[in-house]
């Protein structure tokens, strides 16, 4: 037994939602509960939440996939000219055969140039674009590549505490250093530069840090960082020789008025050639999140750049040992980066779609920050972007005592009574950690309005009465 | 940079095939060669060699991705029937939802069901499937979790010789130890239990041998295992208390008249109590060979058996990190293993489409094994099953000293002039390992009929030609 692989924890897919799974077995066999379903907030899985696909990607997808219905007509023009595009780039011109390792040649080109638009004409090379399988994959292959050494010269990979326990399992997975910096919940989880170097200063005393890990808009704390705040990272990336990874897979979930997704890459660029030409950079984005929600087609891309050239080749072997992403995912991250314009005939509604979706999201985001303030003893930051709430609540200690006894923590403790008497199922924030003595839990804001709403004032009544019971 | 990514290597998609890439795209700027285009018959991409999908497989795959054509009538019922099942396995309904980590569950019944058919009702557990990204992914993460231990306590894996180069690459990634066992090219490939033993005793000396890694039909090597042979290699297994790994991807594949395929699951429960309840086996299947040659949507299964409760709780867990394999190639797999039975709709269509494809493959190993016997200085064994030729080629020492001024293996130097004088891509035996002083290639057999005999035409007379220019 690999004991690397012991040491991984992966809290949004943990104990607890092994639990919810169990009650739903015993739900579907007829046992009574308070509650007569499960509802799964640990996860952002849109569609599994109800959210409609984004017709236009479906239609690529299906018309990539059985081209004998690029004879009918009940598909538009614009999504056969994509599909047909598509499976040129494809060997016989099928999503069947493999694709180059980096991702189906006029695909990487589209990513290319959505990352130029998006970042206003910063240019970028699709031979610098890699397609991934989900972001995931990207981030735990970048991370794998990096990582090195024995003792104390062990890589150390920064990440933001709390963080999405992606990081923290593909770290322990490879042995590596796990170096935490935290975010200023006080200041709605900004992240402040003196932070990091009090963390990074630390950490040189026992490893080598190497790698900088941002996540913005932020998972699971829904921050959304300003433009000062990527430049002063940027900054201390440079002078620090720290190769940046930055998370950008929410980059379409921004709702605070006040707030604006800038990506590393245009910063960066903007600062000058002394950083853009010496930065190591790799963003990713993923179909998973945004508007489109697609998570099952596990599609993504990363761009990697200033990575010396012998690493590169490195990477390519490395992603060829996997043989290719799937490459219907491929055609999805595709739709993404490259959607209908003004003029083509799918425009009208796939804008209306997807501004649903996002405008929902938006709504949500704020309900759910307003409900959680109204609870004595739960205290929830604005959610700025992404697609969480991340709310602290008080836990009296005669709550932390009875944890004990069950040998739990006691936001774990916490989050098992919420989903044994509620049917609501919530991570603890143990699973992405925090500061300690400060317990929290995460939770989506993916089901609908109505339903959200039931949820919210579920999770109330749910805290008022544990606090009752506890004090 | 990690030391252990920089030792992987995997041929398949090596310096040979980037330089077949460099030509390609001087042919495409105009530049001349002796040839006009390159044939990839380095790698198993049966849909880029020309063949068609199989009908029914795409018309489930985009009945789920666009379900409004549920509503149409140019989709045959039982497609249709097929369809909803797996959205209703789905959350939300969506391909575009989380499946569980360990995948849709409807799907792993089927595959639970399929496995039981083929096995002549040998009982599958759906709670031991695990549908993965493609076979190579399962086999990475068994592997995974079976590693560990340093210096002599480092975990052996035993591979055949010549392998599949993913194990090398797997192995190396992981910092394990690689123990070979040779086939014996002699008596058509075949597998010695003596050979087993003796690459055991020899390892147990400088590691801990843990694995023993099996693929049949072989790859690159083509040999259909007997069920005698099987038998050995289980009680081998069991004696050594060997964790056995059985790469079953070309299982649909097996083209003598004399050979036929055996599960290692199904040997295993005939042999008895004694074995079946105490051999642990991971078995791998794939979407990507066989009849459908559904390489891009990179959907596989495997079936673990008598794996201790803890580990499978660490494996769920680590495949939980990468959150699920993609749905569409999980639909996809579904099909392979729960096609149009006699008396729907589809089914004629499917044998037909099944039985061309693999009638068409039986024609091609005859013809390929024939053109190269035909040959002086190359002898082909047998190609019973897979879809690879691996001939040995008589390299002059002339050759072997060119070679070398060049850096190059002698057998990589023989496929690098190939590729460059015939546009032919092939991958050197040295890709896959072979005993000392013999040299190989592989040759894929999918190119259609008429272009596979021009091809070996092609590769007859370069060899003449080589002989005499380094004799």
């Amino acid at each position: 037994m690999n004991p690397q692989v012991k040491a991984v924890e992966y809290a949004v897919r943990g104990p607890i939602v092994l639990k919810a799974g169990e009650i739903e077995n015993e739900l579907r066999k007829g046992i009574k509960k308070p509650f007569t379903e499960v509802i799964k907030a640990n996860i952002g899985d849109a569609h599994a939440m109800g959210q409609q696909p984004i017709t236009f990607l479906r239609q690529v997808v299906a018309l990539c996939t059985y081209p004998n219905l690029l004879d009918s007509p009940s598909f538009p023009e614009d999504s056969k000219k994509r599909a047909r595009r598509i499976l040129q780039g494809c060997g016989g011109n099928s999503l069947g055969s493999y694709s180059a390792s980096q991702g189906v040649n006029c695909i990487r080109e589209d990513v290319a140039a959505y990352i130029e638009r998006r970042d206003g004409g910063v240019p970028a090379d699709p031979e610098n674009i890699y397609l991934t399988t989900g972001a995931s994959d990207g981030i735990a292959t970048i991370l794998k590549i990096l990582v090195s050494g024995g003792g104390r010269s062990r890589t150390g990979v920064m990440i933001p505490i709390p963080q999405y326990p992606l990081y923290s399992a593909a770290i322990s997975e490879l042995d590596a250093i796990q170096i935490n910096y935290y975010l200023d919940e006080e200041n709605c989880w900004a992240l402040d530069v003196n932070e990091l170097r009090r963390s990074l200063n630390e950490a040189k005393t026992y490893c080598n840090p190497k790698v900088l890990c941002i996540i913005n808009p932020g998972n699971p704390t829904g921050q959304v960082q300003n433009r000062k705040c990527i430049e002063d990272v940027i900054h201390f990336a440079w002078e620090e020789k720290l190769f940046l990874l930055a998370d950008e897979v929410y980059q379409d979930n921004v709702y605070s008025e006040s707030c604006q997704f800038h990506s590393f890459k245009k910063i960066l660029y903007e600062m000058g050639p002394d950083y853009c030409n010496n930065v190591e950079l790799a963003s990713f984005h993923s179909t998973s999140k945004g508007y489109m929600g697609e998570c099952g087609y596990r599609g993504g891309y990363m761009e990697v750049i200033n990575l010396h050239p012998d690493i590169k080749g490195q990477l390519v072997k490395l992603l060829s040992v996997r043989l290719c992403p799937p490459v219907s995912g491929q055609a999805a991250m595709d739709i993404v980066v490259n959607p209908p314009v003004p003029g083509e005939e799918s425009y009208a509604q796939f804008i209306k779609e997807k501004e649903s979706v996002l405008n929902n999201l938006a709504k949500k985001a704020k309900l759910t920050e307003d409900m959680f303030n109204q609870v004595p003893g739960i205290h929830c930051n604005p959610l700025q972007g992404a697609m969480y709430a991340f709310p602290r609540i008080f836990i009296p200690s005669k709550a932390i005592e009875a944890a004990k006894v069950h040998k739990m923590a006691p936001d774990m403790f916490y989050c098992m009574k919420l989903l044994e008497e509620t049917g609501i199922c919530v991570v603890p924030g143990s699973g992405f950690g925090q500061r300690e003595g400060t317990y929290h839990f995460r939770m989506t804001i993916l089901p609908p309005v109505e339903k959200l709403k039931i949820l919210l004032e579920k999770v109330k009544d749910f805290h008022i009465k544990f606090l009752k019971e506890y004090s």
